[in-house]
């Protein structure tokens, strides 16, 4: 399935008790109407208030509801903030995680003085002078093979299941970009890691501000080191955008 | 002040004791910066669910704060889904409701199959098939004067206060158009009754199913009878874009 969510309402993706999460509510939607337990597999995690325009999720089920009325029965039970844009059946070895080749995530900074409150849930507002050149000078210099050591949260969940546990990862589009009032970055890799691309934005916004040179970010990322980085941005700004098979 | 509001978040304009209201809220606010007990008030009260575009709202202060400083310290105390645009002195006798000529308000329904998650909070999800030409046919219909009682909830506080108790309004523009995936109504005029919009979209709904004639609308208004028309179309649609003094 390809699906979208507004993550404002959920706790993120992962399923939790007594928390509303988006693997749990699909969970309990497919659940009710294939009378199976399922526990649909993402291609990736999101955390508590990062949105998804396109998610790649997988489960498996013997029911004998065709693939083609899935869509509709699980769009008419789920909450508005989570809709099933596609679904489609897949060969047994498909992976959502393990079978992608590349996913892009988006940033939305909001840069005018008031944020209309419509906007509020969905970017950072963040109306600070920033040079946005030298934003994108910066970006720029994260593309290639790297280890991300430096942009990597301590991921409680690594090593439990069977992600690689290197922190290399390659990236192969990294730009900042102008559209009216919101400075977009769009980042496109193999794989990230916990909060990279928020830690990644947190930089770019010190090299905005003149605090960091562009050049800096390539000696962040040698210094294999979370305090040379910059603070996590929010995540209301960020989007899972795709994920590429 | 003029001030836009995401109106999700609220149970409507009107201060009530133990829910969010943006009244309450506002009142909270600039309470805090003046230290005085003020209740401001508004062009018109929204319900639950109803966003502003640019609700117009005074209060009465001695506070030493200049006007010009209003605007950012309300907003830096406000949460986000409520935002000042504009702070301005006015003369004693400006009154937001009576001193208004005209109000406009505009409502969404989004036509396409499947509702972004983005959106679902800010229209009205409505992908049946409508005749929309002859929504249009229909709305028009209703520009002039005329009693509206058919298109008026009972309003539980008509009469506590001061507002006129005629049913009789007057419309300078009723209208829909196309935008993308979206249908949007555009209705201007001198003042509008308790849910007056949106039983008027209830009644062009059935309008551009067929159930009704564009004729009907005319006799509608004739009958003044509230059970003749549409059933109240949802909250999450409708807006009040501009007040006009």
């Amino acid at each position: 399935m390809i699906l979208s969510y507004d993550g404002a309402d959920f706790s993120g993706w992962q399923v939790q008790p007594d928390t509303p999460t988006v693997q749990g509510t699909l969970a309990s939607v497919i659940g009710r109407i294939t009378g199976e337990k399922v526990l649909p597999q993402g291609s990736g995690r999101t955390d508590a208030g990062v949105h998804a325009l396109a998610q790649v999720v997988t489960f498996v089920t013997e029911s004998s509801v065709p693939t083609a009325n899935f869509l509709k029965a699980i769009n008419d039970i789920l909450p508005p903030s989570i809709r099933i844009l596609e679904v489609s059946e897949v060969a047994a070895d498909f992976h959502a995680r393990r079978s992608a080749h590349a996913k892009t995530y988006r940033y939305r900074l909001y840069r005018a003085s008031i944020c209309p409150p419509f906007l509020a849930r969905y970017v950072w507002h963040y109306p600070y002078p920033l040079d946005e050149d030298v934003m994108d000078r910066g970006a720029a210099l994260i593309a290639g093979e790297h280890d991300f050591t430096s942009f990597a949260a301590v991921d409680p969940e690594r090593g439990r299941d069977d992600e690689p546990v290197s922190n290399v990862r390659t990236v192969f589009q990294s730009s900042w970009r102008r559209d009216g009032d919101e400075l977009l970055y769009t980042v496109r890799g193999s794989g990230f890691l916990h909060h990279m691309v928020r830690n990644l934005v947190g930089t770019f916004i010190l090299v905005g501000r003149k605090t960091l040179k562009p050049a800096d970010v390539t000696r962040i990322l040698g210094e294999r080191n979370r305090s040379s980085a910059g603070a996590t941005a929010p995540a209301s700004g960020l989007y899972l955008d795709n994920v590429e098979y």
